[in-house]
């Protein structure tokens, strides 16, 4: 189950601020898109692009439903909780800098909230300008290298938006488990591999616990269990039976 | 504080299969700048593309030094674990799917055992085919949205690795793992199994692909997979040998 409900996510405004590059800007409304997040805005686009990437062959619904505005107040107006992303290398921040873990905390607390959250990512060359970054109340870093910190506008993208829908609590794997072999399988199975293995003339005192070891410690499935049963029952005959 | 330490982020391999697009081998090859990582492991990449990417003005150290294979078994033959990543809409996966959040876990236990971990990434068009999800022990899904699952390459890269570094203090619930069998080690047990499956007269068409999974499955330490090569060479030479 995601942290964030489809109400919540609808609530997040992704905004694009002086992108330049329609591929970037592309592969950031299908990150919104591969993640279910809706709401792209662009502040000052460089417009042959913007146009470039909303008409590009197979462009989605994010892009084609993105909206565009003078300014990042005009953008933000509605958003109660503003974060922008930044390298975070180059300049004083007004407010201390959170990794995007922490970051993301705030923002979904502030969707559980009923408040809607903008997301600001500077253009691709420089980045947030200090009077863009003094319209967020939240600084958030990605925890890049501090040698190679700046990541490509797409990448970010995906990268904070996966943060905001990823869950502890999806920890479980989602196929429903496949039911592990019982006991008395894996003791079937040790037998019949400790008689194939006696049968070859290799069999020791003490086999029977080492292969019980061997057979418990792969976690076989039932299925599994079930396969490796037959294969041994077939080479055990073979080994009785004559070369 | 991150998750993983430089060794342990030097043991990690990014492998791209048929990848065909530079655009994406660089951005692939940028993310893991970003956050840390150094082995990039091209499997069959279209040359053109591969030759563009590496000659781009400003590739970076990944780049050039990535490393070309002609085959997956060639490229993850030093790992412990491999993971495929996966929409996991249109196959019936051999290993159930996992969440990222769940399989980095994995990945960072393996790490920490000390072994090597591979990712493994398909092409743009096609993603990982059967066979080559058949050499996976682990198939992770970054959680998309259903209706839009498929990602952009360099995204999920990005994604991937991101998980792999973002740090919430996980590390201390971690148990401390054997390290797994190697890829290699692993296929040389599934060969010897397939060998003796025939000589028993019982060998089939498929068996190797078969037995792969089942070898995998199993998630057989370096020293279970010691075991069993002892006990299956010994059956081998008695089936060979005469009974």
């Amino acid at each position: 189950v995601s942290v964030l409900t489809t109400a919540e996510r609808d609530r997040v405004c992704v905004v694009l601020v002086g992108s330049r590059n329609p591929l970037n800007i592309g592969a950031a409304a299908r990150a919104m898109a591969n993640f279910g997040f809706a709401r792209l805005r662009l502040v000052r686009p460089y417009e042959p692009s913007f146009r470039e990437a909303r008409s590009a062959v197979g462009a989605d619904a994010v892009l084609k439903a993105a909206e565009e505005f003078e300014g990042i107040a005009e953008a933000v107006a509605d958003c109660g909780l503003v974060a922008g992303t930044t390298a975070g290398e180059q300049r004083q921040p007004a407010e201390p800098l959170e990794r995007l873990e922490a970051g993301a905390k705030r923002m979904q607390a502030q969707l559980h909230a009923g408040a809607r959250v903008a997301i600001l990512f500077g253009s691709e060359k420089v980045g947030l300008s200090n009077e863009d970054l003094s319209r967020c109340q939240a600084l958030v870093r990605i925890p890049t290298e501090t040698g190679q910190p700046s990541m490509n506008l797409g990448q970010a993208v995906a990268v904070s938006l996966y943060e905001l829908i990823r869950g502890e609590g999806a920890l479980a794997t989602e196929n429903v488990a496949a039911p592990l072999a019982t006991a008395a399988d894996q003791e079937r199975l040790t037998r019949v591999l400790a008689d194939a293995l006696a049968a070859s003339g290799a069999g020791r005192e003490g086999d029977e616990t080492r292969l019980r070891r061997l057979v418990q410690h792969g976690s076989l499935t039932a299925e599994d269990a079930h396969t490796w049963m037959g294969i041994f029952r077939q080479i055990l005959w073979k080994l009785k039976n004559g070369g």
